[in-house]
């Protein structure tokens, strides 16, 4: 029966054993062979007293008994009795498994995603991201949460009608999802009151930068009976300050990696939440201090999400900032508004999260008043009649609600301080990637 | 600070306490009126000294002390001293919320989902569902499986060019997957060795049945280093009684509301595992047995699904069946043959798991051998050139593997007796909805 190269690595076994795996570097030393082997949990040096014939990442399995060795990785060595080629790779390989991936281009990456990923550095994010899921998932469990899954192909976009994919339905056309908002706050409104979705979302957006995926994977959260974004924050300090301590704990040696580390709950809980007025005066006023200050920043751009979290590590040893109070303006419709005492409402309840300098949250209390929301509609240019459904959800009770989602890629990224979000997503689209 | 309706039925609270929820029922008794709320734990009866202005499905909070009362629901209610009304309800409830929907039709159903879903038996579809998909990732994360997300943008399908809605992606048409087959048989030959994805899956097929979806939750799983399509029999076996005994241990509540049972531990151990010429056997022989006898059953059609499983409980005591060996034209180019004897290698290492009449499962183990996959092909009248990326994935040391999928809406649909499996889906996708 099989065992992984850690059982041997760790002792668990003693006498003949079998392990399987690929092949990951072959040293001729004229009389014996050694081969590291690689399995999923680790890697393993195996001893040939004649040359195997093998080629580099071909899949095998060997008998053989463990024996100590201080030279070999791990401490043990695996001294071969019998081989079998499980699979025989192609002898020229198109990306080195093997190699130092620091200094390989994204797009070689992406292109030999089979290969890429067999690098144990490459491997590492995805171990990563799966237990940010799983947390995200525990967390909001433990919290009463109900998880859903809620259909892609819509009639309509909830962020207003841009940058929608088109799918042809059989005789109809019709959009991929670029939210499960309206879905998540009718399921709030249907009852269920807490809930959250782990689900592909697609935005039809052109530009191409280290911090866009056209399809991702958002970690949506919505909740019921909140006075404001202020219990949002709190919910998701607590998501976050989860999935980092989840990191740490399960995923040490994936952290260690990448040279990573996450931000204790101590960290998490000090992060400030500033409202958007002030934080454009501390990113102006920090810019200003800068060696080459530029011109005023009117907006939380790429450049302020960067400057704030600066700041903010600087103040409260933490570069975790939560924005709120942000212009009606910049937030969609469905976002509560908030009158700041002029009298015009013109802020509202909403919030980004900003980790390491970038955005990795958008949340809001969303209207829940059928008449205040009735009222609301003109000043964003829209008509009862193209309301269809969201009128419907405030029509017959739906309590004070809001929610938030975390872009799963760009969390990864940003723990493990990935130069692009595409690094993050096993298969990630543009504008020009469609395959693998 | 809000308290749920369980926890003053629980006697958790005793004094003065705080609840939130939609009016679920009034009756005014003339000097007092009694008034049903329900919140996401269940249903409180409060007692109004005056009568309140309240429509069916208001949103409120109200203040009040428990009291015992043997005729509550639960036997406690809250005398109400203070009520606030948070969102009012439309008067004229397209649906009736607090009736008996035994005999509700699918379309009013399925047209008024944030008002049926308050139901609380339909309501409790989902929570067996959360659990379902819950339970699935928890078991096979326990036997080292990676959670992953894969790509729904496809540049072309797995099973075949039919059946696919094609995407507008930017100057481009594609696909949306109809299964993660691919990317999962790709991540196990990267090194991942067991992963499973919990995802949407699109099938553009046009028939509208009670047993399909055009878009349904696929939970996928793909192994590295079996033997046989028997390994994969008995991992799902215990995938299935993992999910049964977490459906047992957490949702008792929403199964009798169904009048459900699951099937033991002990019951799916019992579960056959029948060649397909054995069981077209079986379904002709247990159907000459019938009153109406067919004529003969040349397939494993639905009549079939039903009158094996039949069988199997009459002789295994279990309603769960794995036929395995498909002919060969029966299944898609990548599944691996199987020799029976007639040197034609024309069955396959495949197997379908059909519980209660009802195909949940389809799985196989795969090719793996390039040259053999290469010398197969031409039976699909398929080309070498057409294959892209399918045959990379066999070039560079792929081991033995394989997988299967469950159809989540169909295992709900099935552990509760719905009659169609859109039931199961929050928001279906059929031929003709597309909302809400």
């Amino acid at each position: 029966m099989r065992v992984l190269a850690k059982d041997i690595l760790e002792g668990k076994v003693t006498g003949e054993a079998e392990v399987s795996g690929w092949v990951h570097r072959i040293r001729d030393m004229g009389g014996i062979t050694f081969v590291i082997l690689r399995d999923r949990s680790g890697i393993l040096q195996l001893v040939f007293e004649k040359k195997p014939d093998l080629t580099l990442e071909s899949v095998i399995s060997v008998k053989g008994t463990p024996a100590a060795n201080e030279k070999a990785p791990g401490g043990t060595e695996l001294r071969v009795s019998g081989l079998e080629v499980l699979s025989k790779a192609a002898p020229e390989l198109p990306f080195q498994v093997n190699g130092d991936v620091s200094k390989t281009g994204l797009e070689s990456i992406l292109d030999n995603r089979l290969l890429s990923l067999r690098n144990p550095k490459i491997r590492s994010i995805f171990n990563i991201q799966a237990t940010i899921v799983e947390a995200f998932a525990g967390f909001l469990r433990n919290q009463d949460f109900t998880e859903i899954k809620t259909s892609k192909l819509v009639s309509t976009g909830t962020e207003g009608g841009t940058n929608l994919f088109q799918v042809e339905y059989f005789d109809d056309k019709i959009c991929l999802a670029q939210s499960p908002q309206f879905y998540k706050e009718t399921l709030v409104a249907a009852g269920m009151e807490r809930v959250f979705e782990i689900g592909q979302v697609y935005r039809a957006e052109k530009h191409d930068t280290p911090r866009h995926l056209n399809e991702y994977v958002s970690l949506d959260v919505e909740v019921g009976f909140i006075e404001s974004e202020k219990d949002l924050i709190e919910l998701e300090k607590g998501v976050l300050a989860h999935i980092f301590a989840e990191l740490e704990r399960k995923n040490k040696k994936d952290l260690d990696a990448w040279n990573a580390t996450v931000p204790s709950a101590d960290a998490v809980a000090k992060a400030p939440t500033v409202p958007y007025d002030e934080c454009l005066s501390i990113v102006n006023a920090e810019a200003a201090k800068g060696k080459n200050p530029g011109g005023r920043i009117f907006d939380i751009n790429p450049e302020a999400e960067r400057i704030i979290c600066e700041w903010s590590l600087k103040e409260n040893g933490v570069d975790l900032v939560f924005v709120n109070q942000f212009p009606r303006r910049h937030r969609p419709f469905y976002t509560y508004p908030l009158d700041l005492g002029d009298g015009k409402a013109s802020s509202t309840m909403s919030f980004d999260a900003i980790f390491r300098g970038l955005e990795i949250t958008s949340g809001s209390r969303r209207h829940h008043d059928y008449q205040a929301f009735l009222e609301a509609l003109p000043r964003f240019g829209l008509k009862t009649e193209d309301m269809g459904g969201y009128l419907e959800l405030l029509k017959y009770g739906c309590p004070p609600h809001g929610g938030f989602a975390i872009g799963c890629e760009r969390l990864t990224q940003k723990v493990l301080g990935l130069t692009s979000v595409k690094e993050a997503s096993l298969f990630p689209r543009d504008r020009k990637r469609v395959a693998p």
